[in-house]
């Protein structure tokens, strides 16, 4: 393979995580230390400071404050969540991009996000090749809803994971500690997959998580839904159920959706609410003490509970784009490919195609759910018990965290 | 003074919090090992496992287990919401309460709880002294609230001051990740006392938390609220508001009052849904990006992030209540005196009359608050801070925590 000298840009799309910020330090050490790789940038919000010419000289950094990146949540170069044009209906952004490329000599390009910022690293990517100017291109996945196509998981879902069940079961001990009778109502992100939502099952496998758990794979039916409450609330108590954000009825139409009419920057719904209504629901039918509660940002930022599994992983796969890229592979997402060996995990890395996952959606698959869609059944357990496994090494100085405080330099 | 030889009971009682079970603990552990303490029992559900003679025999249970309760959240007897009546109204529950005491031969009763609960201490006590049935009585305080009057801190505050300013900090960081304006309102608990919602500012003086922070202290002008976001809104774009859930007007109703009407079992005005709430009106008025978040539950249970201060005092709290009753003492409250040595905080026990401190509030000093009331001042960061130093020991297995899981056999 040839040697391609010159710098590489490093750039954080979509929603942030508990640990996009420990790939990007994969990137950015891994690109440092190679001598192919001339000066290392960082993008400031994604793509947007790629257009804007708003990039940081990741080299200026102080290293130590740079390896806090491994603990600190959330996009530290800043995020964005810019859809790319169609580049055979308008080439004006890709023109710019080309533009900036070579303002800098940038022969590599890694970009973190989920479904959309693949789509974006594609794009691009086809249009350098059609420009006729050598850059390397690759994806560097993230995403706290573990929805992207070809890999066993995603970096970020494995802390997510870990937050969710860990909460469910601080939640159980609670909402179970008086002598009357309570529904208690968690609603967990996930739009349209539910690997998020059944995250609550890892708590009711350790005997203290929800009764109930609605992911959006099936079918939300609000009698149902009601019949199921109603039989465990006149038999135990006690319920509590976990909800999908993304749970809607056979039409297809959100069970939130009235709640709000806001849509993100890619045109998606913004969902929310749910808990609060579905909880009012409860206390109409049931005329019981409810408590409706939305994990909220909570569940993609919260660095403190984060798994180490899911670090390292993270850290890993941001690493391993920077030297494949070196070694001359480009058009490439980094993947995980689980093995199990004598009953333990081992996580490979595996590259897939850009073109084979950009815009596609893994979901739970149907025969993990229950028959009647409201329980998750032993194989997802074992599939994401080994990623929420390990503590995270965030240190806390004075009682609280100490996040990564970066620089940012702006490069010339 | 005098020896009194019999068994004790001990009682948890009102909202739960991360660090009741370790009082708990200090209590059961001192108490099993004491000569002078002939059975140890913990009432099921409070005073009313002791009315309906439902009680636990603490002797029964595995040590090893019983030592987790130091990190297991919420309250593992049971807890209750009971409000006994006057005595000199009705005395039927106290005549139940003198015969459960003389069927076990309980001479000590320990009571682990709030403001109300202190109440029920001080009645039993004074009806025993009448009855003339010899009885120690002592309270254990626990309130996230940090509301006890005569303590300057009470367990269950530095745990959930805590998780909120760490959750504050990771909110921080995600909702500055995007390149577009954006107000986020973070609804902290807190009825009467803004101890709670205060703690946020830990994470402002961190560099990385809410820019606004409204206390029930002060009266909640809507129109300056507005004012005052919309002004940092049009200077940086991001702006971040904590607010309690019992912030009011001037009037004294609560802002978030028109969103439920509920009321919990001692006619409190159950509260919430005033983020979603404020951030709609912020929509409204200024018509950008707004995210409403509860902490909901969460703040209260969260052991996974506990105060390793808060954790040993209140296990300390426990314990000393039990030494301090075998030697004589009755019809105190366990309270905490600050010790500052050469700039070292230090935690020393000091007993409060039951009788000071019952159904008394303490809140947050006016001048504590800045002068608009929207934000916190030094002073307050100086109390907090040694509040939250330390991490939590809870254990975790196969990534998840590991909770106490008690027999809980029943005393006959």
């Amino acid at each position: 393979m040839s040697t391609l000298k010159g710098s590489c840009i490093i750039g954080q799309s979509g929603g942030p995580t508990a640990v996009i910020n420990a790939s990007a330090l994969g990137a950015i050490q891994t690109a440092l230390a190679d001598p192919r790789i001339t000066h290392v940038y960082g993008a400031a919000h994604g793509i947007r400071g790629v257009l804007d010419d708003a990039l940081y000289d990741m080299s200026l950094e102080d290293p130590a404050e740079l390896a806090r990146l491994k603990y600190t949540p959330s996009s530290a170069l800043g995020s964005c969540r810019h859809k790319m044009k169609d580049p055979d209906i308008d080439d004006t952004e890709y023109r710019r991009v080309l533009e900036i490329f070579k303002k800098y000599d940038v022969r590599y390009f890694f970009y973190n996000g989920g479904n959309d910022s693949m789509d974006t690293c594609n794009k691009i990517s086809k249009y350098m090749l059609k420009a006729g100017y050598e850059c390397r291109v690759m994806g560097i996945p993230k995403t706290i809803d573990n929805d992207l196509f070809g890999t066993d998981h995603c970096p970020g879902y494995g802390s997510a994971a870990k937050y969710i069940a860990t909460t469910c079961m601080e939640v159980y001990q609670d909402a179970r500690v008086y002598d009357m009778p309570m529904v208690t109502v968690i609603e967990i992100m996930g739009r349209h997959a539910g690997w998020l939502t059944a995250a609550a099952a890892l708590a009711t496998a350790a005997g203290l998580g929800p009764d109930l758990i609605y992911l959006p794979e099936t079918d939300f039916d609000q009698a149902a839904f009601l019949r199921d409450v109603k039989a465990l609330y006149e038999k135990n108590g006690k319920v509590i159920a976990a909800v999908s954000e993304g749970i809607h009825d056979a039409e297809g139409r959100f069970i939130s959706e009235a709640s709000t009419s806001a849509t993100d920057g890619f045109g998606h719904a913004q969902l929310g609410g749910l808990a609060a209504r579905l909880a009012d629901l409860v206390k109409t039918e049931l005329g019981c003490k409810v408590r409706g509660i939305e994990l909220s940002l909570l569940q993609r930022c919260a660095t403190h509970c984060a798994s180490a599994t899911d670090i390292e992983e993270a850290y890993a796969a941001g690493a391993a784009a920077v030297r494949h890229a070196v070694e001359g592979l480009t058009d490439k997402m980094v993947g995980f490919r689980r093995v199990m060996e004598n009953g333990h995990y081992r996580c490979e890395i595996q590259l897939l195609d850009l073109e084979g996952v950009a815009n596609l959606e893994k979901k739970v698959p149907r025969e993990w759910i229950n028959a009647e869609g409201n329980g998750i059944l032993p194989p997802f357990i074992d599939y994401a018990t080994p990623l929420v496994r390990g503590e995270t090494g965030l240190p806390f100085e004075n009682g609280l965290p100490r996040f990564a405080k970066l620089k940012k330099i702006r490069a010339r």
